[in-house]
């Protein structure tokens, strides 16, 4: 495992990839290869991507992460939307796209499936994100559906998030309403050559300015259509100034505690949970519980306290 | 707390409401209502409804409600959907429909907001579940976004799952791929009144058919304009008779331990966390360690194998 590490900061993708793997399948020596990749990251421009299905993010990416190869960067793609053609969701035509990106070295992908309830889907993307990070990638894209607690928990802590709408859908502002509009960065409004582009825009920008408070960042609403590659210089630029403006506010530090302290939480979590659920002592414990649980003679609730007393202090 | 519960199981439904509220704020005691509550519970039909935004979902369980209610039946109705008219997002058009529901006192509504990474929205879920069940509710309806994880974990233990789609929206089969097809109990596709409804149904009825293991049951696939109130009574049919065919098959009480069991990792999850944030003493371990995480004096595995050395027998 701490060779596969060394592999993986010394750039090697082979090694990166079967690193990931381990982190998704929560594998048990896993943190010794954590102790020395953590060493070597910290580095990477973390941006995150968010949006309703079929608002076309995978294609976004796809220009964006050619953008970045174009200035000179690596860049590390972590889609965990289900949806998403990364994931395998993909039609023909986005596979065709996405052929584009697997051929290029500079440019390492890695889907997620999602998991069982404890399975970590969550976890391994701060694993995941570390081990690109460590590796040397410049930028990391993560693509998430921006509807999920779990989700909107992840995008929170990338260094620039950009929600993606599209014109004429209706849900669009229902969705900012709805608790994007604080995480947003950057809004993008992707396919503008739909009908409907300009009042999309002015929709979404006369909701920045009702929430607009004087001497704060005003986020910007750019206009792309990813597929016709138009408008992503424009935008990869104001995710440069989106970077340069928390590094000059001093904001970043804040952003990176925060990315950390999810993640902490997060390998808590899951330490927990394998222990009360695979170790068999435990487990036999839950199944008779919930046995008894069924049969009302007892309730989630007491359970769980006989569960903990038997693991705390 | 107590007393909030008797009232509750009751039929009180202020005391139900408040309770609710308690279960979202995580309220210290409110284990020794649930202890009560759950004695009560586990009668009611839970029906979970998912799909795209833009599906109808709303309107669509608005409804199935009222239907039910023509039945004689009581309904709770849970949104966790941060987009659902339910939880606020509502344009005026969807309010007023709305309020055909809330003025009928056989209907309980419960919109749950998303809550920060320690709050609990799913664990509260099943709370609240176990609250209007107790609380005498014959249906509970609990509509989510299928697709992040925690809303198809939840999903997952409803004795029925409708999975919406709208016809023409290219993202339905790739939802369909991206693991709703395994979850869906019944598949709704509504706004039936647009063009393309033929083609969806043809699309979703193919892929079952190629899934398809014979003496197995088959998805059904029905059309509804729920806007109309068409095909609303064929759906309530076919849910109930799918309730028919899981108790006559037995695996109702599998669908119920699964529950159990959900609700017995989040009340685990819940106290554990909250032990290790809100905790003066882990409070500033937690605190002094990013610090040291984010030096690269220690890593994020190190620093969570310190916490739980302080906090495990």
């Amino acid at each position: 495992m701490k060779d596969l590490a060394e592999r993986a900061v010394n750039g090697d993708d082979r090694a990166v990839a079967r690193l990931i793997t381990h982190a998704e399948n929560c594998h048990p020596d896993l943190y010794e290869a954590m102790r020395i990749i953590h060493r070597h990251g910290g580095r990477a421009q973390v941006i995150g991507i968010t949006g309703v299905m079929g608002a076309g993010k995978s294609t976004l990416i796809a220009e964006i992460a050619l953008e970045y190869r174009k200035r000179g960067k690596t860049v590390g793609i972590i889609a965990i939307d289900p949806t998403s053609p990364f994931t395998g969701g993909a039609l023909l035509g986005d596979r065709i796209r996405m052929s584009r990106l697997t051929m290029d070295p500079g440019i390492f992908i890695r889907s997620m499936g999602t998991r069982g309830m404890l399975g970590g889907l969550t976890g391994a993307v701060y694993d995941v994100m570390e081990i690109m990070d460590a590796s040397g990638k410049d930028v990391i894209i993560v693509e998430t559906v921006g509807v999920g607690q779990a989700e909107v928990d992840i995008i929170k802590i990338a260094d620039t998030t950009l929600v993606v709408l599209v014109p004429g859908l209706g849900d669009s502002i229902q969705t900012i309403k709805a608790g994007l509009m604080e995480i947003a960065d950057i809004f993008v409004v992707n396919k503008a050559d739909v009908p409907g582009i300009e009042r999309t825009m002015a929709e979404i920008e006369s909701m920045i300015d009702l929430g607009h408070r004087p001497g704060v960042r005003k986020t910007p609403v750019l206009a792309t259509a990813a597929k016709e590659c138009k408008g992503i210089t424009e935008l990869v630029d104001a995710i440069e100034e989106h970077r340069e403006f928390i590094v000059g506010s001093g904001s970043l530090p804040d952003r990176r505690r925060k990315r950390y302290e999810a993640e902490l939480v997060e390998i808590i979590r899951k330490r927990l949970m394998t222990m009360i659920f695979d170790e068999k002592v435990f487990r036999e414990k839950v199944e008779s519980l919930i046995g008894r649980i069924e049969g009302k003679e007892t309730d989630p609730y007491s359970a769980a306290e006989e569960i903990l007393d038997g693991l705390l202090k």
